[in-house]
């Protein structure tokens, strides 16, 4: 990458870079501890949820340039879930701090009360980023974008099947998830701290995002278990230097048999395609 | 109102009702207790948040047909915060079974993780409603909209300045924000069990939401701190049995210095216009 492109970036950008291009990966670990489906060896510990995520970050690691949780699975568990999410981080903190956090937490509200999950998220967790609805428009998520030193993940293109009930809802014949991946490298990322979310599953569709956005970085999530396939969406989603992607999968690695082969797996088979 | 208006309604809604006819009040109290507002002497007690709760429900439950804490001033305290909040429902069902409870959580993810949503919200918190983001679809949050017992609240016209920027936009000359009311009604309240949301600070938007949605409950937030005026949206919201709405204020009720006198205010200011 030249010189002009390196300053188009935020520190937490270049931090996922640096990561990827040291171990030579795309791949992020979907941390996504939901307690029904841990280990029964894990469900009787004091913090099930940590000691699970602990586990599998010390098995994947060498593989994952990021992580990322998901917040329904420690919110379903109150106090003690939120508890061991911040575990989780502090030991992510201390034993691998050059890996790339994401709290998929799926957030937006207004202004006033972005401060809030702002202080939640960037400040008390620590992460590095994280996922934020567009519906509200970015005056609303300001406090998020003028994190210059953190990542705002805009949700662009879900994942899901149903995705294009609103998403493909056409603005003079362009769909609004096209309008979101407008706006977002356009106008919401003044401070070069967006990236956007778009599902595995619309490879055609992140296609045209990569059209749209530049070399701006895509979280890609439904990998495996939601059905994405990995050769359609590396073919679609980098960018010019052969890296703009985070390629997320969580049940395909967590819930296996064998968490750490299967995260090499994956690594390699994205580099396949690289 | 008559049977099959009876009928077309969740238990949920029908509680909020119930709740609003016995204390003759539209008005939500929005329990935004952010740590740095809190009055000094409330701040050096081992659950500040809770302790300030309290007070606020006692001081004014006379007057609320339903309370909101909104979750991004909780989470921004990590585990103390969620306990904080899980005490304040616990008090609230324990002493004001009949209050109408409204999770302000603006979330919204596929379906698969919204499971963990439902588990939090309606299961371990308890709270009888939650509000929603419609980015996704109906599909992403069938866990919500399949608890028949509970009621999904969808994010229709949010109350901030520049809420336009997507809501505006327009699909065949109808904006965006007219086509998730039209889903809502017609599509996605299969079970009775949905309401929207729409600003106070947007009544001309609230008379055409009004329009297509039938008697449907709106939650109204924008009152006061955020400069929504009462007789605009109460003439502009209220159904054809002169109830249907939910006015929320928080900044304007439990940051002065008598919390139960403004609460009164505004419930009577409400009455006036209905």
């Amino acid at each position: 990458m030249n010189g002009a492109k390196n300053m188009d970036m935020s520190k937490a950008e270049e931090k996922y870079n640096h990561r990827a291009k040291a171990i030579n990966s795309l791949l992020c670990v979907g941390l996504d501890a939901d307690f029904e489906k841990l280990p029964e060896r894990f469900k009787s510990l004091e913090f099930p949820q940590f000691e699970f995520n602990k586990w599998i970050i010390e098995e994947t690691a060498e593989f994952a340039a990021a992580f990322k949780p998901n917040a329904a699975f420690y919110e379903a568990r109150g106090e003690k879930g939120i508890k061991e999410l911040k575990l989780t981080m502090d030991y992510l903190f201390k034993n691998y701090p050059d890996v790339f956090t994401i709290y998929d937490a799926k957030r937006a509200d207004i202004g006033n009360t972005n401060n809030g999950y702002v202080a939640a998220i960037f400040d008390y967790m620590g992460f590095d980023a994280v996922t934020l609805h567009p519906y509200f428009g970015s005056e609303a998520l300001k406090p998020f974008l003028d994190r210059t030193d953190k990542v705002s993940i805009i949700l662009c293109r879900s994942s899901n099947p149903g995705s294009g009930e609103l998403q493909d809802l056409k603005i003079d014949d362009k769909p609004l998830w096209q309008i979101v991946a407008e706006k977002t490298a356009k106008e919401w990322n003044k401070n070069s701290n967006c990236m956007l979310m778009v599902g595995a599953t619309y490879p055609e569709e992140m296609k045209i995002a990569r059209s749209i956005i530049g070399d701006m970085t895509l979280l890609v999530p439904g990998i495996g278990a939601q059905g994405g396939e990995v050769e359609a969406a590396v073919k679609a989603g980098l960018n010019s230097s052969n890296l703009g992607m985070i390629i997320n999968s969580s049940r395909g690695i967590i819930f296996t048999e064998n968490p750490k082969e299967e995260a090499k797996k994956l690594r390699d088979e994205i580099n396949i395609y690289r």
